[in-house]
């Protein structure tokens, strides 16, 4: 018996079902599985995806050859379950076809479609008079002429041409005088079915085909074509899909929601795609065809009467004006509409899950043309997980699988309210660095930042770009733009691990601040004004716009719940201040993986301590230095360790170079002159003594301990000294002490007993001990590469995975902005690494990291402080290679939650 | 039977032998082989390693016990053969005992030695008697009281303090008014005697042991003991030396050359050892100790007439005058002169090769105190290794393996004339950057040493620093000094390259270019006045010094002969120029590794052109740029290609980031915009907008040729068209066209698609084919990590090892400076890891990428291009590896090919 290559579906039967994704592919399979649960979907047949790898092998002939009679005989069952006849000729009313593509997974817009095939010469006359719609019918079959022409045919517009087919309608409504394409009567879309087939026949040299077998062959080649084409295996490159897989194709019977005033046609969702609502709503159109509803030209009305009010309610119509201008599907086709509901309640019922329907209603018969999972918002994603839990839906699990992690970002920050956004003028748009919305008043400057919040002010601070100096003005304004650097720049870095909204690399503005102005969208702002920025999307708006704060409701809590009952890993910080701190465990952190010390010295006086220290030309000038910063840091330290009482801190000891604490500015380097009773010539000489040509693989890190280790002994006393403070206190410090940037084993040797032997005086001195773990941070290739060494004196270890993503791609994060847009565009590189770890080649520098150090001391604690640590691919993949917590920015705690969650149910 | 821990040695006889290393030490054995030849040493024995393991494990006490009564044997042996007794009180003449220690692996000045053991109130008495010589008894007694206090009691200075002993001498030395020590009296010894015993008592509280046993036992201890000081310990490590084999104890007779008028002592070589002739040579002083004929106070006198003879030749001696004040041994002692020749002889024949020896002559009888191979100059080395072979001591192997490769260096640069020098005045030092030496007459700028060179002056070019802009000043300079940057800066880097000397980082030199002057050790030198250079230790010279061509002579080629009869691995050069290629190929270059095309932009009217394609805003605007490098280029490759005809030549595509090529001071942008015709502004803008921070990670390599096609398109024209052209002459070459700073395999397939298309464009065009490979540096961590992948697209690989290790260690080579040498220093890192490759972390890299990319292409040809394919070591590990060659500077290429030879005879 010959294999099976068409599987029918249509009238309540199908041959194949909804799990049989690969020989159907994802339509096919969804178009049986409808029919088998009785929703009413036209019918038609799926040629296998096997076709298509038979077509790519041994091309048309042998294929049609293989599944004629097959295809024949779909087309009668087609014929018998929807009363039509295929390529007619008055004996009944024809049937049309359209055939589409439908792979396993979605290509959405890669692959080709023809519509309304079945029209020629004979088939529209019947239709135009069965349908009693002439200009309809003729519309129809133009739009075949041309769809086909175009897909199966290869008419195309040559280089600096317009396409043929619209330069035809654009000669017509010229001659008439028509604005528009509605303008068009019945005859002149007769007109254009001549013209259109004239246009086939110089292009290609052929005869538009009038058999409609002719036609489906065509069509269904034309599919399996478009397998091929560069832009779909170039999709399929960077989504990951086999080219072995193939297309599937489905040919099923047209219907018409634009034939008259029983016709309509529309969209619905099973429940609030916004809110999460547990309500059915939607649009529709009556005598209308699928993309009139979305097109704009006439105002879609509401299916259900409570929709319908709710929508007037709000455009201020008075409900005798909607009953006639606007009345719902509810009101108009009741019979429909409430099959129309059974068909929604059965379909969430089936796919447990919301919905996003198509319909059209031919002649006041319902047809359904597809469901799919609907797309929701952050809010919505939420709800309905916990609510279908709620409903005996859904299971746990699954409740917990539903939640995209990174939309959980939505949920976490300012946005603007709903009415203002809608009346904001649209400045520029920059990147969108770190998320939320924020309004304030423009200034130039840290200082003026902080004196303007300092007497309640909200402001936005304005710059070029900015430098570790800026961070406490980014730390009191409402949001942050700069023209230059981007998602990876310091402002964006910053403003992410602050929470706050950032819109970077805004290209087109002009930042003056000698004239403290800014010329953005072409207007000029001065300082004082106000402007708006929405972090999530990178525009900026004009004046003032109203933000809402973020609720985290009840059922954002029920899903973190749902999430700690059934993770592995752990969830910790990464978090500088105990503002940061507190801000990370109200959102689930379990300790900090990641607390940069240096942010420390540039804050206030600090930074003149710091400069003294870099000043000073022997032991004792820096220990003098050091001793005025070990007071400022041991408070620090308190306060953090106190913040994150009972969990483990992790703390990094200095690491970038002490060039970033030297000013570069004439004047500047005159005030630390004359600051620290130096000459000038003292300070230009020490700050052209510390310039680096390649600063990231400079003078920094545990190079500076092991070149000054008084740095890293004063910074071990106060980790210490505050841990022993505590304690005292009656507290449970958890401080583990990281050393940074360590190649070699011997680097972090010479800085462990550095940390001990201070560690011992400070206990002997305090008469108190606390627990306390010396580590590194696994950021050079070489470390990982060595990691069973480095392992042998490590208690822990965390994965810096940007500076090994740096290092281990050879891309400096300040300059890869020149060609990193280029490369994601050709698809040399599917992600940006910075951003999605990299799992192929610096994942395989973890793993080995992490198997090594384990080897070698299998008590070793493992984590990532990276900012991959708060991206959920990236999560996963520390989830599978075994780490023992991952660390990220204080609101990427929930997402990175949810991912470690998710990848343990996997 | 009880384990046997002592084997003694004398008259001929030995209880150990010269393959007992492991047990003896290398000197223990070295003194029983010896004995077994019948050469005359002072007889005593050695106590084994094993004993030194047990005493770290048990402690003094058990040692003592367990081989009290075999020393008390080895004691009573040594009195026999020396007809001497150990703590005579009368009866016979004392016998004085050394006490040393002797490791399997020499570890020079590292640990402790007893010298004139057993002189005591009673020894000292009859020595000053039997030996009629008082003065020498006492010295010789306050010598021991003075080493057994430091060595064994641990008398020291206290911080602050000078050493008491000496202390306690200057007191007499004061009170006497003498100069020098050699005026004090046999009484004055005797006093100091006392003195020193009250040292001891008063610093240890002890008082000094006048039993012998005790001396002996103390003594035998703090050998032991010195196994572990931590200098040991420190040496060890940077050694390789396992702590557990531990120290032998050798205890011996002590001969005196310094009894009378027919006592000697000397050293001599059985070659000699600066030209390699085969001439028994040597020095020697009557009545003398050991320190006497190094010290300088006395001129020693040359052993042999011959030796004689030529010294007073050369210091215009006349014959009488020599015979009469500075006769030879073989003139003043014939008959032991008669015995020493015997025995040079019969050492050099049984160790097979060239001996440095030391003897000591007491009463007219010759006792050998220490035989060993000697040192000797690269020269010698190699005439040496040639006239053994042909002499038939050694075997070819041999022969091979007596060359260290990285002493072939002196041979292949001009040095100084050894008379020059040795009134020539040294200003400062720098670092060896280049080896070689130069004089020249001083100039500041790139351009003048051209313009001076041009006129056949000969020029030192003297610079703060380097720059790409100064190579074509560099390579008509005789040598190249610069204030700043390392063994790894441009100007050494590229000095290398060219095998010209060069000294850099002479941080004491102070440039001053605006007056075109240079101060060097306190003296101002101008334009044109002379210096001199010695690139192979760093000195520099004031004025004039006459240098000597290097004579490559028959034993170099004979060696090298011998190296390329039983090579593997290949080698090749990296050559920019045909010059260079021409002078690697003589040195037996087969190929280059690397030919940077960058360096071909910078010259004369080329960079013009390069900047007017940087300048351009559009495809067009560096398209046309372009067609005026190609037709530079094309002849460039040309030149290379015939060259090296018939050998692959290795052509790196452009890799430097763009802003090389642009200036950055003022006045050069308006040049710039002038030629270009542009305003300044445009000019400035294009270098703001090209500068990066971390250049070295930013948009270079094939970066560039990604972002701009055009580029690799114009480079891969010009390589075939010139390969093309060559063919078309009846030529060979042989292109490898090389992809740089690949990360990802779809970085290496566009590169490779541009470079295929654009050869068969070029095929067709001249109606011509050339085979050529495409491939691929390694040089990016990533790289090597996914090798496999990019070996499905790479014909070659070449490991870039610089910037792998730049990226690896996360170390900048511009930067290292500033902390690498604390590194070496504190033995964080063994090596510098720009010069030896690290195996350990990055070799793990190499060897990863060789074994993945093989695994996906095992046609894959493999080599390494970084400056390790020159240092013997790193040779080595690419032999392991499996590569198919290396590729370095030309004047490197012969250290390679006998390293890689040895390599393979390991």
């Amino acid at each position: 018996m010959a294999e099976k290559y068409v599987y029918t579906f249509g009238d309540g039967k199908a041959e194949g079902k909804g799990n049989m994704k690969e020989l159907l592919g994802g339509k096919g399979a969804n178009l049986a599985e409808m029919n088998l649960i009785g929703v009413p979907v036209p019918a038609g047949f799926t040629i296998t995806t096997e076709v298509c790898t038979l077509y790519n092998q041994q091309g048309r002939d042998a294929v049609v050859e293989l599944i004629k009679s097959q295809v024949e005989r779909g087309v009668a069952e087609t014929e018998k379950a929807m009363n039509a006849v295929f390529g007619s000729t008055g004996e009944g009313f024809p049937l049309l076809l359209s055939v589409r593509s439908g792979a396993r997974a979605s290509m959405p817009g890669m692959m080709n479609t023809v519509l309304n095939l079945g029209m020629n010469d004979a088939t529209v006359k019947i239709i135009a008079e069965k349908s009693n719609n002439p200009r309809f019918a003729y519309d129809s079959y133009r739009r075949f002429i041309q769809m086909f022409g175009d897909v199966v045919m290869g008419v195309e517009a040559e280089k600096g041409e317009h396409d043929p087919f619209e330069v035809a309608m654009d000669k017509i409504k010229e001659s008439k005088g028509y604005t528009s394409d509605t303008d068009f009567t019945a005859e002149d879309m007769m007109q254009l079915v001549e013209d259109f087939k004239t246009v086939v026949k110089e292009r290609t040299g052929n005869e538009f085909p009038e058999n409609p077998w002719e036609q489906l062959w065509g069509s269904v080649m034309a599919v399996f074509d478009s397998w091929n084409t560069e832009r779909a295996i170039l999709y399929r490159q960077l989504n990951n899909i086999p080219d072995e897989w193939g297309t599937a194709v489905n040919v099923q019977a047209m219907v018409y929601g634009n034939m008259g005033e029983t016709s309509a046609t529309g969209v619905a969702f099973t429940r609030d795609a916004a809110t999460g609502e547990d309500i059915f709503n939607g649009e529709y159109l009556v005598n209308a065809q699928g993309e009139d509803v979305v097109a704009g030209v006439r105002t879609p009305q509401e299916i259900t009467i409570e929709g319908s009010k709710r929508w007037a309610a709000n455009q201020s119509i008075s409900e005798d004006d909607r009953k006639n201008k606007f009345p719902s599907l509810e009101e108009v086709m009741p019979t429909v509409f409430a099959e129309l509901n059974e068909v929604q309640q059965k379909l969430e019922n089936h796919y447990r899950d919301m919905q996003d329907l198509e319909f059209t209603i031919q002649d006041g018969k319902l047809w359904m043309l597809q469901t799919r999972n609907g797309k929701r918002t952050g809010a919505a994603m939420v709800r309905m997980a916990i609510e279908m839990l709620d409903q005996g839906l859904i299971d746990e699990k699954t409740a917990l699988m539903r939640i995209e992690p990174n939309k959980l970002d939505e949920l976490l920050h300012p946005v603007f309210d709903q009415q203002a956004i809608k009346s904001a003028n649209t400045l520029t748009k920059g990147l969108p660095a770190s998320p939320g919305a924020a309004t304030g008043k423009i200034v130039f400057f840290a200082d003026e930042a902080e004196e303007w919040a300092g007497r309640g002010e909200k402001v936005i601070l304005v710059r070029l770009e900015t430098s570790p100096e800026d961070l406490r003005g980014m730390n009191v304004a409402e949001g942050i733009l700069t023209a230059r650097g981007g998602m990876t720049s310091h402002a964006a870095v910053v403003a992410r691990g602050m929470g706050k909204c950032c819109v970077s690399g805004a290209g087109e503005i002009k930042v003056s601040y000698a004239q403290k102005s800014v010329v953005i969208g072409g207007k000029t702002y001065q300082e004082g004004d106000w402007i708006s920025l929405n972090g999530s999307t990178g525009e900026v708006y004009d004046g003032k716009v109203a933000t809402v704060d973020p609720e985290l409701s009840g059922n954002f809590g029920k899903i973190m719940e749902l999430a700690e009952k059934t993770t592995r890993m752990s969830v910790r910080t990464n978090a500088d201040t105990p503002h940061d701190a507190q801000v990370a465990r109200k959102f689930g952190a379990k300790g900090i993986g990641l607390c940069r010390t240096e942010h420390m010295f540039f804050e206030g006086e600090r930074i003149w301590a710091m400069r003294e220290m870099i000043l000073a030309n022997d032991l004792e000038g820096r220990r003098k230095a050091l001793e005025k910063l070990l007071v400022m840091q041991r408070e620090d330290f308190e306060g953090i360790l106190e913040a994150m009482d009972g969990y483990g801190v992790t703390i990094r000891l200095l690491d970038p170079p002490l060039h970033e604490f030297t000013p570069n500015e004439p004047e500047a380097q005159e005030e630390m002159a004359q600051k620290l009773g130096v000459s000038v010539d003292v300070v230009k000489s020490k700050v052209d003594n510390l310039h680096e040509f390649n600063p990231m693989l400079g003078h920094r890190g545990c190079r500076l301990g092991n070149t000054y280790p008084e740095i890293s002994e004063m910074q071990a006393r106060a980790i210490i000294e505050a841990a022993c403070i505590l304690k005292a206190k009656g507290k449970d410090p958890r401080p583990e002490i990281m050393v940074p940037l360590v190649g070699t084993v011997e680097e972090l040797k010479l800085q462990n007993e550095i940390i001990r032997e201070t560690a011992e005086k400070v206990f002997e001195e305090k008469g108190i001990r606390v627990d306390y773990l010396v580590g590194t941070m696994i950021e050079i290739p070489r470390a990982a590469l060595t990691a069973d060494k480095i392992a042998e004196v490590a208690e822990f270890f965390s994965f810096g995975t940007n500076d090994l993503t740096q290092m281990g791609f050879g891309y400096s994060r300040d300059d890869a902005g020149k060609f990193l847009p280029i490369y994601l565009n050709k698809g040399i590189l599917k992600h940006d690494p910075f951003q999605v770890l990299d799992q192929d080649g610096i994942g395989q520098l973890v793993e080995m990291g992490t198997v090594k150090g384990r080897s070698a001391n299998p008590k070793l604690k493992v984590g990532i402080c990276g900012e991959h640590g708060g991206e959920p691919s990236s999560v996963e993949f520390c989830h599978r290679v075994g780490m023992d917590y991952v660390s990220c920015s204080p609101f990427r705690v929930p997402i990175a939650r949810i991912a470690a969650a998710q990848a343990n149910n996997r």
